[in-house]
């Protein structure tokens, strides 16, 4: 235990000063010059420690201790980024963190026997689509992606990578041979409500849940809201208010609080006071942890929503835009974490991540897992974003008492 | 029975020339050229027949035939405005029919008793609020009326009807004194669906909807998609979704037919596909012909709102945004054209009128009544508006035997 961490809380204040906007909050986006002179304050930082620093094609920073033996080396991740005015923790955590436990781990007498690397990736938030470090350094970047991936603003990735320093040839350049990872490990925090409300200032994650977007539109007739009987009508808000109402229920009926259903866009034609809507289109989405559920969720969409759409006399169609598998968290590493959580006196709940990170794109490839530190109100990608600090202090330690158990260990522990 | 009607058939086509827009349909928005274009037609194919002409302090176009007592006279009106690109029925059919029974009338040896005045109302549509023309002739425009009536191209009432000849000083300057209108007849399409329905060529009014507007604001809270269990979610689009389900179940819960609720308006914000929205407003109205029905309904608006709320875990909030009084149909004139169409051979099946017309700005201070005539598809308000010639000749008919019944009675029949 260190107390206040005060070295992390150094780093932290240290770059709260960089990419602090104007308008509010701190905008670091993707190969702007806020992101790379945070990189490049991360490099500082990290030599200063007695790391190595490169940056691999796409820009990831990845920092390395070595260690006493050829193993493959652990990794500690998380990004730099931020949406436009976000907060201070969303991902900086991460690093920060790393690198906290990286430089408790320099200061040992004799080194680990397994090397470990704080990897900072680059526009995990999406500026040019999402997680984009993380999947170049998995290979998982489509062949035209430097030309094709562009920002809300019209920046495109391949320009906007050559005006920050890094012009790869070639999408997959960053690409990493995945077994020279042993595995992966990422403290973010949880961007959520769960912890808080327990009262728990670390939480284990299960899984990172699969996604299943829909786009569902329901097409009746305009009409006069006047002179257009009730039974005459062909309302599509009808149809799409009735199928919301079912949505949810059909969510909540399974009784997993892993599972969520949300409609966050609602689009009517011609949205008009008094005209009877001819035409709805609701953005929905689906997560949950386990692929059969998520299936089984999706299937439904389109029953409820022609269900609705029949009671209603207008007609339904589902149109899937994105589908993302569940990527769960591995056993072995999660028993690792409660073990040095419950050593540390926290009782580190499990909970599903809602939301997807670096760890699920590295994680669906190498053993991975998380840790999660409580968000006050739940909220992230907002100014307001906060952890308390004890918090962070207390998850830290445990972070680093895990990072020892695996540098030790000449086998991971997995499952 | 005049067969084919051919000299309405001749004003039908030749007013259909004033106006055709390029873009598609028909366009006299009030005040503009084409409505003084077809206001100038009016006057000239009235005058032809006989009949005098005078336009008002608000260009309502009044065309009288004399009778031969000193008795309040008999009006058949309807407007020659069109909204953009709307149809060749909407409004100028009533003009038309009361243009061919004045004709009629006009023809015969011996004048009738009772003075008959077609008159064709500007701005019915609204371009500059809506009624302009009935409600100043009714007295019912407000003292800064042509300073602030606004067209959504930005322009103002008073200096477009400048712009078209008229500048009336104050806005009740059309003012007109009821006392000496005997009744009022309209006839005019239906804008709906129930007598194409029907089969019915015609459809005796029995009173024009009162309406209730509402705007209802769902306030929750913004929350991540992903990270919120279902649970500790405050969504604002479940409750506006269950509400508009409710609000839906509780207007056919009456089982009548002229009740109706319309949700036009959704509002979602932030309207995210990965956000929980936070705030949720709809526009809503609510029609009856019943002024109890349509005060128990607006009440029960709050109630069910307030439930879904609750139930939801968000607030709501309610706004009456407009409120107008059914306007009941003078029971004698509907009696006097009810035997006119059976003497005709035509059931002339009552019906509420959910969309307002003059009629419904007139018909509060004199007995009236409307005559409906079905539109094709229930349609209007667009180029497509259409309704059988043969059904016009029906009604125009019907009318004809009305106005030869109102015109030759000292006392007009009334309720």
């Amino acid at each position: 235990m260190t107390g206040d961490a005060p070295h992390l809380r150094a780093d932290f204040d240290a770059l709260a000063a960089i990419g602090a906007d104007p308008a509010g909050g701190w905008s670091r986006p993707a190969y702007g010059p806020e992101e790379c002179a945070a990189h490049e304050w991360f490099a500082a930082r990290a030599h200063a420690i007695g790391m190595s620093v490169r940056q691999d094609a796409f820009g990831n920073s990845i920092a390395r201790l070595p260690g006493a033996d050829d193993l493959p080396v652990l990794v500690i991740g998380s990004h730099l980024d931020t949406v436009a005015q976000g907060g201070l923790y969303d991902g900086a955590l991460g690093v920060l963190a790393g690198l906290e436990v990286a430089r408790r781990i320099a200061g040992d007498a004799t080194p680990q026997a397994r090397p470990l690397e704080v990897i900072a990736f680059r526009d995990e938030e999406g500026r040019f689509g999402a997680f984009t470090g993380s999947r170049a350094m998995a290979g998982q970047l489509p062949e035209d992606a430097l030309a094709r991936m562009r920002a809300a603003d019209g920046a495109v990735l391949g320009p906007a990578m050559a005006a920050a320093g890094f012009a790869p040839a070639r999408a997959d350049a960053a690409r990493r041979d995945m077994s020279g990872i042993a595995a992966y490990l990422e403290l973010h925090i949880e961007q959520g409500p769960v912890l808080e409300a327990a009262g728990e200032p670390l939480g284990v994650v299960t899984a990172i849940a699969g996604q299943e977007r829909f786009s569902v539109r329901f097409t009746g007739e305009a009409g006069h809201a006047g002179t257009t009987p009730m039974t005459q009508r062909h309302d599509a808000f009808a149809a799409a208010a009735r199928f919301a109402d079912r949505f949810r229920e059909m969510i909540l009926a399974e009784g997993k609080s892993s599972a969520r259903g949300t409609i966050g866009i609602v689009k009517l034609s011609p949205n008009q006071g008094n005209v009877i809507p001819s035409e709805v289109t609701l953005g929905l989405e689906i997560r949950d942890i386990s692929a059969q559920l998520l299936a089984d969720l999706a299937a439904r969409v389109a029953v409820i929503a022609t269900e609705a759409a029949e009671a209603m006399g207008v007609t339904a169609q589902c149109r899937r835009s994105y589908g993302a598998a569940p990527v769960p968290m591995n056993a072995g590493l999660i028993s690792v974490i409660e073990e040095a959580a419950r050593a540390a006196g926290f009782a580190a709940p499990r909970l599903p991540s809602g939301a997807n990170h670096d760890a699920g794109v590295i994680g669906a490839l190498v053993p991975a897992a998380m840790l999660f530190v409580p968000s006050v109100g739940g909220l992230s990608h907002a100014p307001e974003e906060h952890t308390d600090w004890p918090h962070i202090v207390a998850a830290t330690d445990v972070l680093e008492s895990v990072t020892r158990r695996l540098l030790g260990a000449r086998d991971i522990p997995s499952c």
